[in-house]
C-alpha cells in the first residue's frame, strides 16, 4: 500500500497525506503495553477533538468521554475488568488458560483512561435509526476510530478494552439509567507498536485474506477484484 | 488543529503524514451528492484493504463487503430504502417534511455501492462480546470508518445509509440466517465535499460544542481540559 497512488480527483490530499492515513490504519495497534510517563499538553485534546468530529446517524453526536481522574475509581475500574475476564475465561471453556495467558488490558500503567458510553433517551432520535436502533453505537465506534488513529500518528498507544459489565460500569462512573458504556480506552506512551494485532502474534487467531471478506451481489459470491 | 503538533515519541509521523490523518478527520463528510464517473483502477481495492485492517474484538473480523455490480440489484436496494425514508418520514411526526426535503442516499447516482454485513453464527466469539455482543457491530464500524477516511484521503466521497429494513435487505443480498447488514455505502466522485456536515447545513441540527462531550469521573461533571 505505500505506492504512489494515482488519483485525478481535485480534492485528494497531498501525497505524503495520503500516505500518512494508510499508514495510520495499517499500524493502529489494540495497545495493551503501555510505558510510563503522561501525555504531552494538548494531546488528549486533539484526540478527543478527532473523535468528535466522527460521523453520527441524524447528527445525534451519542458519545460522552469520561476522563478517569480519580486513582481509586481507577483502581476500581480495573477491578472491574478483571472480574469479567475471569469470568469470560470460564466462558472460554477450553481456550481459558490460553486466553488467561493474554495480556486483554493496560489500565494501571497507562497514562489516561476514558470510559466511553453512550448518551441515555437515545430513543428521541428517530432519523437513520427506526429498523435499526443500533446505529448509535456504529456512530461512537467511528469516532473512537478517529482517536486511534490520531493517537497512532502521534505515536501514542490506545487500546479499547470491552471486557466489563456495563451495568457496574455505569454505576461506578455515575452513569445515568438509559446510558451504556461500551469501552474503557487506556492511552498512554509505548516503548513500541505491535508489528501485526497482539493477538495474531500470540497466535489467538489469524487475519483472513482479504478476497475472504469481499462477495459480489451476493453473500459467499466470490469477487475478483482483489 | 493545524497547528505544528509537538511529539517527543519516536513513534510519532513526520507532521506531513500527522496532518493527513487530521485532515482526513475533519474533512470525512458522509456524502450523498455524486457526480458520474467510476472510481479509479485500484482504489476500491485500497479502501476495503483499509477497512480490513480495522481492529476487531478478539480479532474476530465480523465484517462482509457486497460489491453490488448488478443494476437490477442496486434498483432493488434503492427501493427498499426509499421505502424506509417514507416510514422514517411519518415516525417523525412534525418533522417530517422538513426529513423529505433532505437528500438522504445517493444509491442511483454513484460509482459503487456496497453492502456491509456481520458473519453469521457470531455467538462463536466471546472474547470481549460476552457481556457485550454488540461488539461486533463496533469492530465493523471502525472497518467502516477506515474505508470512510481512506476514500476522502484520495478525494472520493462516501456516505453510510442506514435507512433499511434489514430482513429485506437480507433477502435481496442472499444473506444467510444470523448474519446482519449494517450499511448501504455509496462511494463516488464528488463535484465537492460539504463544507460542513449536511445535517448541519441543513439546520436539520448542530454540533455540539467539544466541552459539551467530555467528563471528569463522573457522568456530566465537567472536564477543564478542553
Amino acid at each position: 500500500m505505500n505506492e504512489e497512488i494515482q488519483s485525478a480527483s481535485p480534492h485528494a490530499f497531498p501525497q505524503a497525506q495520503i500516505d500518512g492515513v494508510y499508514r495510520a490504519i495499517r499500524e493502529r495497534r489494540d495497545v495493551r503495553h503501555f510505558k510510563p510517563g503522561p501525555l504531552e499538553a494538548g494531546q488528549l485534546e486533539r484526540f478527543i477533538a478527532a473523535a468528535h468530529n466522527g460521523p453520527s446517524v441524524g447528527l445525534m453526536q451519542p458519545w460522552r468521554f469520561i476522563r478517569i481522574a480519580s486513582p481509586a475509581l481507577r483502581a476500581q475500574i480495573h477491578q472491574l475488568v478483571d472480574d469479567e475476564r475471569k469470568l469470560t475465561a470460564e466462558a472460554l471453556g477450553q481456550r481459558a488458560e490460553e486466553f488467561m495467558r493474554l495480556k486483554v488490558e493496560g489500565i494501571l500503567a497507562c497514562a489516561e483512561v476514558l470510559v466511553v458510553g453512550l448518551i441515555d433517551r437515545r430513543e428521541r432520535f428517530v432519523f437513520g435509526r427506526r429498523t435499526m436502533p443500533e446505529m448509535d453505537l456504529a456512530s461512537a465506534s467511528c469516532a473512537i476510530q478517529n482517536f486511534w488513529l490520531a493517537a497512532r500518528a502521534e505515536g501514542i498507544g490506545a487500546g479499547w478494552v470491552s471486557l466489563f459489565d456495563p451495568q457496574r460500569l455505569r454505576e461506578v462512573c455515575g452513569m445515568p439509567e438509559g446510558s451504556q458504556p461500551i469501552a474503557v480506552l487506556c492511552v498512554g506512551r509505548v516503548e513500541e507498536f505491535y508489528r501485526a494485532p497482539m493477538l495474531e502474534l500470540e497466535r489467538w487467531d489469524q487475519r483472513m485474506p482479504v478476497q475472504q471478506i469481499l462477495y459480489e451481489d451476493s453473500w459467499g459470491a466470490q469477487q475478483q477484484i482483489v
